[in-house]
């Protein structure tokens, strides 16, 4: 067995990970810890990117064609927004409002937003702990030719189009890990890192620096499943960003990245193994079931043989 | 011509009213002073339902067979909100939410209500002039046999049984009439109040110090149309209501209510007439567009008569 087992995530290609991993290990034993630097304030909403894909998805609740947002979601809400002038930028469907809606009204309320997430987890019997990474906020911000922009004017309103020359997590330095945080890594025999973006979905958890230091501090081996399948990123800007970062779009950049903090890096079928660390390979698309199982076990599996 | 008018009123059959007077006079003639004492919050948003009855009623929105809401609205936010375990006794449409997220974001940005409400009013192409009474929060509370009752949770969670023995305008002594309230007052030729419940919707208003100051020195006529149709109220609580505080079900009940500040008192075809007061009679029913230009009509035909 396993043991406990934390992910360390972002949004969608995260998301997919843990959805295997929920049908490798048992769900107590699984704890996803989340991105927020994503997270930011729309029509004075609390919006959780990240954190509310990995509900949609945990729940069989998420469009996996469309990549974000609810399966069967209506449009009335941006409708009656835009007849009434309001910004229309960044979609957001009558369903997902409940999610933003019951956030805002709660953090109101002082709760902290782990405690939120923990309730609608709960309340959707996901059997896992999801954790945002800190319930302080954290954001990330784009230095870009067309200047510094939040990361959903970024990502969403302007579809990553601006090139980027710095990435910046706004409040990390100061943000303290969610209560249970730094207990999971410390329970776990195995930590795993997810296929998303490393810069952007990644990074903004390594920089709140007590969370960095409890996961050079672990018990376990550490494994990365890489973002890139057969030389690419599946969705999503990570290529493209690499290349703006000066670096080369092959498995030995991210590996770089994560530097000494990385045991093992599951990589795609077809890619190249960077060098001075335990690889398994295995077709890392994830599109079926199956395939987010058959990923999930070899992050597993390379981990344990880590761990031997 | 009736010059400038303003009609105090509620919210469903206020807006009957309001929308027979934009048929019957010139859109920028006509100013709508508002009820905002059923104004809450629910799950963090803010509501002003009869604020946004008029909104919808008078922009074609509304769900004429309900009585409040949108007319095809959908349901998908309830629907998400229920299974998080969220509050579920107030129903927010899918559509109806851009107006309470849009007011939400755009007061704790610092806006008045007043200037919110003139920005949907133009979006809308609403040509009249629709004022919140009072930008200041004031709230209707109800002493019931149930104990004292926000006005929503007696009027909707508790659908109006609770047995009522006085009505109290929290914050009403205090609160400013909205920019714009009184000088469109002064400048009134005829002043209606419409056939909204006199205790729920209208005494909110009338409880303004400057505003019920600024009613007893009005330059014109003040005609009321009664709620009362065929001696009893066509919806909603007036007539248990009125048994409740002791009052008979019928017009001199409903003069004497309004007392000094009255010149003259429409009323239904059949129903009795108070005596020392103008009076018209009509079908106030209203049903059909034709209903309700008939019923302005007469409202104004009446204050002319009272101003000649």
């Amino acid at each position: 067995m396993s043991g406990p087992v934390v992910v360390i995530t972002g949004g969608v290609g995260g998301a997919k990970l843990v959805e295997g991993l929920t049908h490798a290990i048992p769900h107590e034993q699984l704890t996803a810890i989340v991105n927020t630097g994503d997270d930011f304030e729309h029509l004075g909403l609390p919006i959780s990117p990240d954190i509310d894909t990995l509900l949609y998805t945990l729940s069989g609740r998420a469009n996996a064609s469309q990549g974000w947002g609810r399966e069967g979601e209506s449009w009335s809400f941006m409708e009656v927004v835009r007849s009434l002038g309001g910004e229309d930028w960044f979609n957001l469907g009558d369903g997902d409002l409940a999610l933003h809606v019951l956030r805002g009204a709660a953090l109101r309320a002082g709760q902290p937003l782990s405690a939120i997430i923990r309730r609608f987890a709960l309340n959707w019997n996901l059997g896992l702990t999801i954790l945002p990474m800190s319930d302080d906020p954290v954001a990330t911000w784009i230095e870009s030719d067309q200047g510094a922009l939040p990361f959903q004017r970024y990502f969403v309103e302007h579809r990553c189009t601006p090139r980027v020359s710095a990435i910046r997590f706004v409040g990390a330095e100061s943000a303290s890990p969610a209560p249970g945080v730094i207990a999971a890594i410390e329970a776990a025999q195995t930590i795993l890192i997810a296929p998303s973006n490393p810069w952007l979905s990644v990074d903004p958890l390594l920089a709140l620096p007590a969370l960095r230091v409890a996961l050079e501090r672990r018990n376990g081996p550490l494994v990365a499943v890489s973002p890139l399948v057969a030389g690419t990123a599946v969705k999503g800007p990570t290529a493209k960003l690499m290349q703006e970062l000066g670096l080369p779009v092959n498995n030995a950049s991210i590996a770089a990245h994560y530097g000494s903090l990385l045991d093992g890096l599951v990589i795609h079928e077809s890619d190249d193994a960077p060098e001075g660390l335990a690889i398994a390979r295995t077709n890392t698309l994830m599109q079926t079931p199956q395939d987010k199982l058959r990923v999930a076990q070899a992050a597993l599996d390379l981990a344990r043989q880590c761990a031997g």
